[in-house]
C-alpha cells in the first residue's frame, strides 16, 4: 500500500463523548476496540511516547466500557466469572481479574471494580464479556442484571498527572492508592475516581456516566493541565510494551490459558472458590506449563508493527512466536512480546525469528523492560 | 479533520486469508467486524455500486464468522438462540435468524446453516455470540461444543455471478436454490458453497475451512471472471441501503427487540418452540408494538455518513431516529433507514430530520427501495 486505508466511521463503530474534541486535535489513527473508536496515534507513535513519559496526556479511554453485575447473585456471578479470589476485594478496591473458559483459556482480561454492594463493573478488554456473563447468568437462572451501562473512562497518565487532577478534583486525589477508587465531585456530580491506567507512568481514570458532564470534564483537565504541557494522548505501542502490558486479542487470545499467560499470581489456585475454569488450571498447573509469554529483544533496525504473529526457532525448530513488537527510542533496539516454550524461557536465549519473511536475531527477557515503569 | 484518521491494523484486529490481495489491489477503506477487516471501498462507494449491479464481484467477508454448536445438545441450543422456528430447516438449508435476550433484545442477526447431524453453524453479524451461546451451555449445563471454527467466507456478488461460479465448481451450482447449500470440491477439498450474500444482486458465499485452499480459491474465481469484469468488492453502503439489509450495530442494537426491528417474519410467535426472548417478544405483540423501522428518503444534496444518528421530529415532538444514510446516484435522492415510532410509519410521512446540526425534510417510505434487487 502507498498509504494505509482510512477507517470507515459508522454508526456501528461508536464514537464516544470526546470523538470531536480528539478529531479536532488531529488525531493521526484509530483502532477499533469493543466496537468503539480507540485513538492510537496523536502526533505519532514516538512523539506520544516522549509526550506521556515527560508530561501527562488525556486519554479517551471510553472504549473500556463496563459490564454491570447488579443484583442479589452480583457477587457469587462475580466470582464466578475470574479465576481471580474476589472475597477480599471490598468496595473501593479494583483488580486485575482474568476471565477464562472452562479449559481455562482467556476470555478477557478486565480491572475489576467493587463499585458497591451487589454491585460489580468488569472493565473490558475487546471482547463481548457482556454476552458471557449474561449467558451464565440466564442459564444458570442467577438473580443478578447483566448490562452496559453507559460508563465511558477518561484517563489521565503521566509523571505529572497528580498535580492536575487535584486541580480539578481537589487534594482529595493525592489519598487514593494505588488500584483504589474514591467518588468524587465534579461540577456537583459524583464521579468513579481510580488511580490506575493502561500505562507504568502513573495517573487515573475517571468512570464517567453522564455524556453531558464528560466535554466540560475533558475542557477542565486540560485548562487545569497547561502549566504541565498537558495534551491529548492514547495507550502507546512502545511505552506499553516496555511495560509488559498485555493486549488481549494480540498476546492473549483464547488459545492461550491464564497460567500460559503468566497470570498466575491472579489465579487463585489454591483457595476454595467457585470461579468457571479454575479446575482446568489446577490440572494444567500439575501436569505442568508448556509454554509462557516472555519479553524479547529483536535486533536490528526498526520493526513494522505485527500483522499476525513472528515464528520463533531454536535449533530443534519451533519454539515459539512473537505477539507484538516495536522500536525502543530509549533502550535502542526492538522490543517485543512473545509466547515461548517452556524449554528457553531463560532470560538471555538467543532465537531466530522470522519478522515477516526476514530472519532476524532475538533475545529472551524479562518483563518488564528496564526503566519502564516510573509510578 | 483534513484527511480520515488510518487504521491501526495489529494482531488483534485479524487480518483475513485475502488481506494481502485486497490490499494489493489499492483498498481504500476498512472497517472491523467481529475484530477482523472488513473492506469498505475499493475504488470508491459509487464506482463500487456501479460495478456490482452490472458485472460481478469477489468479497472477502471472512469477517462473518461461524460459531459452531457441535454435539447431542447441538439441535436443542440452537433452537434456544432463535427465535426463528428451526424445526423445518433440514440439513442443507439456510436461513436468517435472530437471536435475542430474555427481553427480546436484539444480540445478533446470524444466518444460520444446518451444517450435519448434530451441527450448525450461526455466520454472525459484528458481536461475539460465541460467548453468548457459549455461556447459555455452560449455564445450562447442555452437552454441546461451541467454537469458533477457522471457517472464512468469501462472497460471489452480482448479476453475473452465477457463470462465474460454475466455471469453478461446474454446473452444479445452478441448480443451488437461494438459502441452500451444497458441498462441492474445489482442487478436490470440500467446501460448503450457499447461494446468499449480503447483496440483493444475486451470488453465493463459499465457506472457507482451509487458508492454504482459499487464496488459490480466490485467484481461480478471479481468474474465471475475468470476461465479465470480475474484481474485488464488499458490501456497500449505497446496495444495502436501497436493498433494506439492515446492520446490526447501525440499524438493530440491543437497545431494539426484533419486533421494532420488522423482523416479525422470523420470530415464531405461535409456535410451541423454547427459545430465549419469544415470550417477552409475545407480550411485546399483545401490548403493542410502538415503533418500526422504517425506509425514507432525505431531501437536498448527498449526506456524509451517520456516526450517531439523526434524530426525526413532526409536529408534535420527537418519533424516531434515522440510523443509515448515503446518497444513492440511480435514484437521485438520500436513501436512508431510520427507527420511527408507528403513528408515523405511513409512506408518505414528511417529518423534520436534524442532520449533524442541518434541519432537512424527510419521507417514510417502504423498504426495500424501488429496484434495488435484481436477484
Amino acid at each position: 500500500m502507498t498509504q494505509p486505508p482510512s477507517l470507515s466511521v459508522t454508526r456501528r463503530i461508536r464514537s464516544t463523548p470526546w470523538s470531536s474534541r480528539i478529531e479536532a486535535s488531529g488525531v493521526l489513527s484509530y483502532t477499533v476496540y469493543n466496537h468503539m473508536l480507540l485513538p492510537t496515534q496523536i502526533r505519532g507513535v514516538e512523539a506520544d511516547y516522549l509526550h506521556l513519559r515527560d508530561a501527562v496526556q488525556i486519554w479517551d479511554v471510553a472504549c473500556e466500557r463496563q459490564v454491570e453485575l447488579l443484583g442479589p447473585d452480583a457477587d457469587r456471578l462475580a466470582q464466578l466469572l475470574t479465576v481471580r479470589d474476589l472475597r477480599t476485594m471490598e468496595i473501593g478496591r479494583c483488580g486485575y481479574a482474568p476471565v477464562v473458559d472452562a479449559d481455562g483459556r482467556m476470555l478477557n482480561d478486565p480491572v475489576v471494580l467493587h463499585v458497591d454492594t451487589d454491585r460489580w463493573w468488569f472493565s473490558v478488554a475487546d471482547s463481548d464479556l457482556v454476552l458471557w456473563a449474561g449467558g451464565i447468568a440466564l442459564g444458570m437462572g442467577l438473580d443478578v442484571a447483566v448490562d452496559e451501562p453507559n460508563v465511558s473512562p477518561l484517563a489521565v497518565q503521566g509523571p505529572k498527572s497528580q498535580d492536575v487532577m487535584a486541580r480539578v478534583f481537589g487534594d482529595d486525589v493525592r489519598t487514593i492508592r494505588f488500584f483504589r477508587f474514591s467518588v468524587l465531585p465534579f461540577e456537583g456530580h459524583p464521579l468513579v475516581v481510580a488511580r490506575s491506567g493502561w500505562s507504568a507512568q502513573g495517573g487515573f481514570e475517571i468512570y464517567v456516566d453522564d455524556d453531558t458532564v464528560a466535554g466540560r470534564l475533558y475542557d477542565a483537565i486540560m485548562a487545569a493541565g497547561e502549566p504541565e504541557g498537558i495534551g491529548p494522548g492514547c495507550p502507546n505501542l512502545i511505552e506499553r510494551i516496555e511495560a509488559g502490558l498485555l493486549t488481549y486479542g494480540s498476546d492473549i487470545t483464547r488459545d492461550d490459558t491464564a497460567l500460559e499467560a503468566g497470570l498466575d499470581r491472579y489465579c487463585a489456585l489454591d483457595e476454595p472458590i467457585e470461579a468457571i475454569g479454575l479446575d482446568a488450571l489446577r490440572r494444567q498447573r500439575d501436569a505442568g506449563v508448556g509454554r509462557r509469554i516472555r519479553g524479547l529483544t529483536i535486533d536490528g533496525p526498526p520493526v513494522a508493527p505485527v500483522r499476525t504473529f513472528w515464528p520463533l526457532h531454536a535449533t530443534g525448530g519451533a519454539v515459539g512466536r512473537v505477539t507484538s513488537a516495536t522500536w525502543s527510542p530509549r533502550l535502542g533496539t526492538n522490543v517485543a512480546i512473545g509466547m515461548v516454550d517452556t524449554a528457553v524461557t531463560t532470560a538471555g536465549t538467543r532465537l531466530t525469528i522470522d519478522v515477516d519473511g526476514e530472519s532476524r536475531q532475538a533475545e529472551v527477557c524479562d518483563l518488564p523492560f528496564p526503566g519502564s515503569s516510573q509510578r
